[in-house]
């Protein structure tokens, strides 16, 4: 990791945590799959849960046509924010308690993707991020389903990722408090595929249905 | 849930996804601990991920005294935007894949705390709310600390939940596509906690440690 670093943003508080460097960013929206879009919309400020992923120096989002976000955010001003949360860091000071995380902060102008080819290859790279294999065993898809679909991309070149790790810090006053102090890790997991009681029969969960 | 009923705020999209009732609202924010805050800055969307706790009506977050978070969030428009990912929703065809979620979009104007007391009982919350029972364990918060903290809020009353769960619609068009479909859960879950190497020496992990 590079810290320290800027590429036209930078971290302001606790600055040190600041990183810059593509592999790790690249590596934080390896494991993302939802981003807090941010757009100014009548002078106010909205954020919004959507679906998010890379391809290239970009990262994407898609919107339903003629929708809220697909028009506001389009040539627009926006700000993503991805976060994973690791780990509550227990202190001997409820001051000092903190969490480990890894955090993007993306800024840029959003632009829509016109070209055809590259929106199908960058619906599936969407498929493929959520699970690896998948998209060419399914129904191909419908110019209607396309046309009802604005992709959207961000350049990541303004990009800033934070992350914190490790034990809690700080604590040099207060070495005797008697209290468990450490890291209590978080962790996220796939569990045992629920299958669809419409699926024909004879369909088993398999390697191309795996979640990556 | 109430669904379909408005405070105030409307989801746009998805609409018969929207649900409004505290109850819900309460729910999802008992499950959060990272929520994306949204403002506008010097004209710009910024979007940072800030820990977030209810206390009463409103959902609050901390910043660093004097920094831009409690600078430009105090007496301003702010919006917050948290989402849990609780699984993958597999499709016959990649435009009805989806997710199940559940998040909450908060608007509204963010008000800087000032009185001792109520900040002072919102930190105990936000401990609390990390690991239940381990306020009281903790070394006492010093008036330094609570210098350097400032204390915002945000009404809950203009608030829009948005949840999906279950299989995966829109089927009725390729009932025989031969692809496995169903929800992949995703489930977030404590690991072993990890001992702070500098913790004097007989202090196990216990009851007033664990994570709730």
């Amino acid at each position: 990791m590079v810290r320290g670093k800027q590429n036209g943003v930078q971290v302001r508080r606790l600055a040190e945590r600041g990183v810059y460097d593509r592999a790790t960013i690249d590596a934080i929206l390896a494991d993302s799959y939802l981003g807090h879009v941010a757009f100014i919309d009548d002078g106010r400020p909205v954020v919004i849960p959507m679906v998010v992923w890379r391809v290239g120096d970009y990262v994407h989002f898609h919107a339903a046509n003629k929708g809220r976000v697909a028009t506001v955010c389009a040539d627009a001003r926006v700000c993503i924010s991805i976060a994973h949360l690791d780990g509550m860091v227990l202190a001997r000071s409820a001051f000092n308690h903190s969490m480990n995380y890894r955090s993007l902060v993306i800024h840029g102008l959003c632009e829509v993707v016109h070209d055809a080819a590259e929106r199908l290859a960058a619906l599936e790279a969407l498929t493929e991020h959520i699970c690896a294999g998948r998209w060419p065993l399914l129904r191909p898809v419908r110019p209607n389903e396309l046309a009802a679909t604005v992709l959207l991309r961000v350049p990541l070149d303004q990009t800033a990722a934070k992350v914190r790790t490790g034990m809690p810090g700080d604590e040099a006053d207060d070495p005797d408090w008697p209290v468990w102090t450490g890291v209590w890790p978080l962790h996220t997991s796939f569990g045992e595929p629920l299958a669809d009681p419409t699926m024909p029969a004879g369909i088993e969960a398999g390697a191309p249905v795996k979640v990556s």
